[in-house]
């Protein structure tokens, strides 16, 4: 007889299966799956001979723990941050944002997140003995927003950081300059950090990106090249601070969690930041998003459009349902139905109990499919 | 005026500066730097064909959470696990020892950990809210052992682990069968695992390596390819159990962390478990490093010999001191009139004081330099 409580665990570890993946097991290979948080394709071809070329000859041993000093002063120099020292590469945006939650968290502590928002924060602030309070987002004029009256009710004299995404996942919401120096001001008086997502920042429809963590040293920058750069599988990404303490944090969670970012994942980034294609594929990727959320809209019926809030970048769309109902019924009736499947809203957090998320980095032809199964619905 | 205090700060993160980085930071460029954790050279040459290979034409988008299946089915052939469910791609050894603390630790949880031992191990239980407790490693007939009784005596209720690590970092210390077993006698009744750290497990010098997980459900088995294959900056290494309820906590905490292991690594890993330069590659570092130790010996002063344990595999060696002196004292001597960089003992723990780590992974002649000018101590 095995007695399962032998075997530690960490008892803020959440289950497994996400909501998401539960689904995900139910698709077909036929399915149409609007289901997934990646771009429309495997890493762009064009990048492939820049690896060739990256891999070939170079070093591919240990760096520094931050990460190769020159492609750090190149990143620094583009995204005009503080130099080197102010950025660390890592592991992809999700090793980032634990080494930035572990570096700063005291077990007690609170952080602050956006309902909905990316699923992935809550349980990771949850693991490291801290407590997640979800703010919500606003539907402000068809678009999510922030809503600062609402932030300030929710600190605490435990609440350590707020997490900030913007475009943000599921909901495209924007954080617009004068909020943001709106909530500034408010944590300043507290022991307190932003922490910004900024992993769709290089897909905003409107606004060239920059790091928020160039306009205050009281913000953590998280970002990577997997959206922007469809480089999901190189883990590579970057976190950026211009406070020299919180750096230094950050660099030592960042090397007992990782020692240092792939080494081939930075020597490709080094190449790429040098080339035009740098610009050129973010920039590919952003209007060619852009397109195909207006060809969704496009084909939506009235009903469907009205449904659908605007959104500032990236590639989801976050349309409430027709009538009030269970999220997660009505994907499971969609994907029964109609062989389509969308993210119920609420794995999102409460607040997204009521809308699903649609990921439209797919052929023109299976988003236009994508608008005509839903619009049958509204 | 700025308030440091205002930013927050994780109160059991280390200081970013060890002993070994502030020594390495007086090192010349000239200096025979015996400090340094790492194989002998960049990837081995033989393995670049290997790499252009896996990547020419590979998909390079998120795999699996766990990591590529095939990859993972391959690596528990290998090894003789449990099959591919057993085993989790990680980004190095590194963070699969996060991950599998993070899985397992709650605030206030003890931990065993050896000393000397690993550097990382004290500051990543204690980042994590749990508790480093330390045990002795003893030098019995001029080698570093494990004392059960010792062992036994640190075991409380808070106790949820106890690392392994053998052949040990620094002190090259063996486990025998016969101990393992009778460990594990000591912790099955216990809420408690053993967690082996395995990274030098495939250069020991007497016994072909397999995961201790084969062994029992109680182990979670951490490897990498950064010694055997001198694959450092690759960044690629496993989590290995047999208990499906550990399997599933571990994948949860690396997902959190990690999302998944960098995809290139893990294709060229794929190509290289199905290529016969896996085994040779590591055979041949294994013998390699085995003669420079020998080499290393030849060309010592008796009493250096003499006072240089016998180790199980690796490429250190961890001399006691020719007298009773301060091991920080004795390398700033070392670094200062030799121009020679070896690690003071005391980095590994409070039992490593009165000892120093070589690392010989160099070429031959600087294997001999070394011993040369160390005798002159002895």
């Amino acid at each position: 007889m095995k007695a399962k409580n032998t075997i530690p665990r960490n008892r803020f570890l959440p289950e497994g299966i996400s909501l998401l993946r539960q689904l995900n097991a139910k698709a077909l290979p036929t399915t149409l799956n609007l289901g997934l948080g990646k771009p429309e394709e495997d890493m762009p071809v064009v990048l492939r001979p820049l690896m060739q070329v990256a891999l070939s000859e170079s070093s591919l041993e240990y760096t520094e723990n931050a990460g190769d000093l020159k492609t750090r002063e190149a990143l620094s120099g583009r995204f005009k941050l503080n130099g080197a020292a102010s950025l660390l590469l890592t592991h992809g945006a999700q090793e980032g944002l634990m080494a930035a939650l572990l570096a700063t968290l005291n077990h007690g502590d609170e952080v602050l997140l956006p309902d909905p928002g990316f699923l992935a924060y809550a349980p990771m602030v949850r693991m490291l003995g801290a407590k997640p309070v979800s703010y919500t987002l606003k539907l402000v004029q068809n678009a999510y927003h922030h809503d600062l009256t609402l932030i300030k009710s929710k600190i605490t004299s435990r609440t350590r950081a707020i997490i900030l995404s913007s475009p943000g996942n599921p909901t495209g919401c924007d954080l617009e300059e004068a909020e943001f120096s709106a909530l500034l001001k408010l944590i300043k008086t507290k022991k307190m950090i932003i922490l910004s997502d900024e992993v769709y920042g290089m897909l905003h429809f409107k606004k060239p990106y920059f790091p928020l963590a160039t306009l205050s040293d009281r913000v953590i920058s998280v970002n990577s090249f997997s959206k922007s750069h469809a480089l999901t599988g190189w883990r590579i990404g970057f976190v950026a601070t211009c406070d020299q303490a919180l750096a230094r944090s950050c660099l030592v969670a960042h090397q007992y969690i990782a020692t240092c970012a792939s080494v081939p994942a930075q020597r490709f980034l080094e190449q790429l930041l040098k080339s035009p294609l740098f610009e050129s594929v973010a920039m590919d990727y952003k209007s060619r998003y852009q397109n195909k959320l207006s060809l969704f809209r496009e084909h939506s019926s009235p009903k469907l459009r009205e449904k659908t809030p605007l959104v500032s970048g990236g590639f989801y769309l976050f349309p409430k349902l027709p009538k009030k109902q269970s999220s997660v019924q009505f994907c499971e009736e969609l994907l029964r139905k109609e062989n389509v499947l969308a993210v119920p809203g609420v794995a999102f957090g409460k607040n997204g109990e009521g809308s699903i998320r649609l990921s439209l980095a797919l052929p023109d032809e299976q988003v236009i499919k994508a608008a005509q199964v839903l619009s049958k619905y509204y």
